[in-house]
């Protein structure tokens, strides 16, 4: 423990999470003690280097609040939300394709029946969702919660809007009989992710821009059943192929129809993976 | 980049840093995003786990101010702040060590003139430290600038003390024209580091203890030498063996010697690397 060198400091760091009573906690502390150092190693690190790091967090820490999560951020932009989503979602054939939760995500959002409106008076164009939410085996899922957020015409979720009185493009609804939903919201547009912090200074340094196509946010909730959290993207967005944030699946798009007044209309079916026996 | 997943969505994350203009950063994200993800799919990180780190990670951003640096703190305990230390400070042999830089270091603390009482105040035995600067060759370095900074006798750093007119425990002085320097202060104690914020809850859940041995910290710049950032450990300390921040050296280990007035004696001589030609 004294005279540690670059090339004996990192089994030094692990062997004192050996007293660590939880045995996940200490294989989780050992491999990310390991490959941080690997990472500073590989790339010979420098004190400069490490100080732009520590001021990089900091900035992170400082513009996060309850309604600005920059690690969530500065997670999805690395990649490491999506890879996380596709190694605890490794649903049968068949199944609804989970993708990021993204940072817009608000617990307790209002209450509609069916049929309602959820934009709530955020602003643009009128637009129909609908569909029904089934069981890997066919069967309607009845009585599910389901769980939409958007942003609006500009782009902005609600929680990006300071002093609204209240929730807008987002709500919780629950199927009917038989697994059906619609509600009426506002079209999907791309959107920027806030790029006004560190992140943003990261993708401008790194000439990636902040951009996500068009989609809805869902978290579907059914007991017996494996919580869904997915997007629908829309077809035809520019960004399909390049999402700031990797989440894009290709049996996630739907294509938002134009109606005759001018209204959109999308549909789309959800399919839940049962939760296994003994599970 | 549809349809990505556990296992290309590596190579898609570190394509979209393809137009990073500066090389550096292009090699740092690549291998930032190589090494996070391997640690993510080697533990089979879950949702709920990533949660917990993003959680982890804004309470470390709240926690940290002008006066607290969870950050470091973090850096320090994982053994990255004494990695890099070590890989940028390959000093040739005689140099003096370097150590962690700590979260305690303030820009602008007050001047002293050789012998001057750098304690100003700060309760504790009182201590006499003294010694030489010199170069690699054995020459004196006058005029070197020393900025010296230590915790009190309940290990408590100035800046952690809210509400103190005054920095105390810190100083900077300039060495006389034989590279001599000597000051007043108090008796270097063990302390633990800030450990009541998420750090602390990580050093507990793997029962590590937050103590760091007695030592004084000291920065040393002087024109045509390598600025030394380091400690001067107290030997005989109980946590030699075990510094939460793993940044004992053999070498920076002096003796505080007690003198017959109670007072304590420390002497250390520096060593300091002179900048190379070219450089
Ligand atoms: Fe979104
Ligand atoms: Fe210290």
């Amino acid at each position: 423990m004294r005279n540690l060198t670059q090339d004996n400091i990192t089994q030094a760091v692990i062997a004192r999470f050996a007293d660590t009573p939880d045995p996940r906690l200490k294989e989780i502390m050992t491999s990310l003690v390991q490959h941080l150092h690997a990472f500073a190693r590989e790339v010979r690190l420098t004190e400069a280097e490490w100080m732009r790091g520590i001021d990089f967090l900091t900035r992170a820490g400082h513009i996060t609040d309850d309604k600005r999560q920059e690690f969530i951020l500065l997670s999805d932009t690395l990649g490491l939300s999506m890879l996380t989503v596709a190694m605890n979602n490794d649903k049968p054939a068949g199944c609804t394709e989970a993708t990021v939760f993204g940072p817009f995500y608000v617990e307790g959002a209002p209450e509609y029946d069916l049929g309602a409106d959820v934009a709530n008076g955020a602003a643009g164009i009128p637009c129909q969702v609908r569909g029904h939410v089934r069981g890997l085996g066919g069967e309607p899922v009845p009585g599910a919660q389901l769980n939409v957020w958007q942003a609006d015409a500009e782009g902005t979720y609600d929680v990006q809007r300071p002093g609204l009185a209240q929730p807008q493009g987002r709500g919780v609804l629950r199927t009917g009989p038989e697994g059906e939903y619609h509600f009426k919201s506002i079209l999907a547009e791309s959107y920027p992710i806030p790029h006004d912090g560190p992140v943003g200074d990261m993708l401008e340094a790194t000439r990636r821009h902040p951009w996500r196509p068009a989609h809805l946010h869902f978290m579907i909730e059914a007991p017996g059943y494996e919580t869904l959290i997915t997007h629908v993207f829309r077809n035809g967005d520019a960004y399909l192929d390049s999402d700031a944030v990797f989440g894009v699946r290709q049996s996630l798009i739907a294509d938002w129809v134009r109606q005759p007044d001018g209204s959109y209309l999308v549909e789309y079916d959800f399919v839940l993976n049962p939760v296994s026996e003994g599970a």
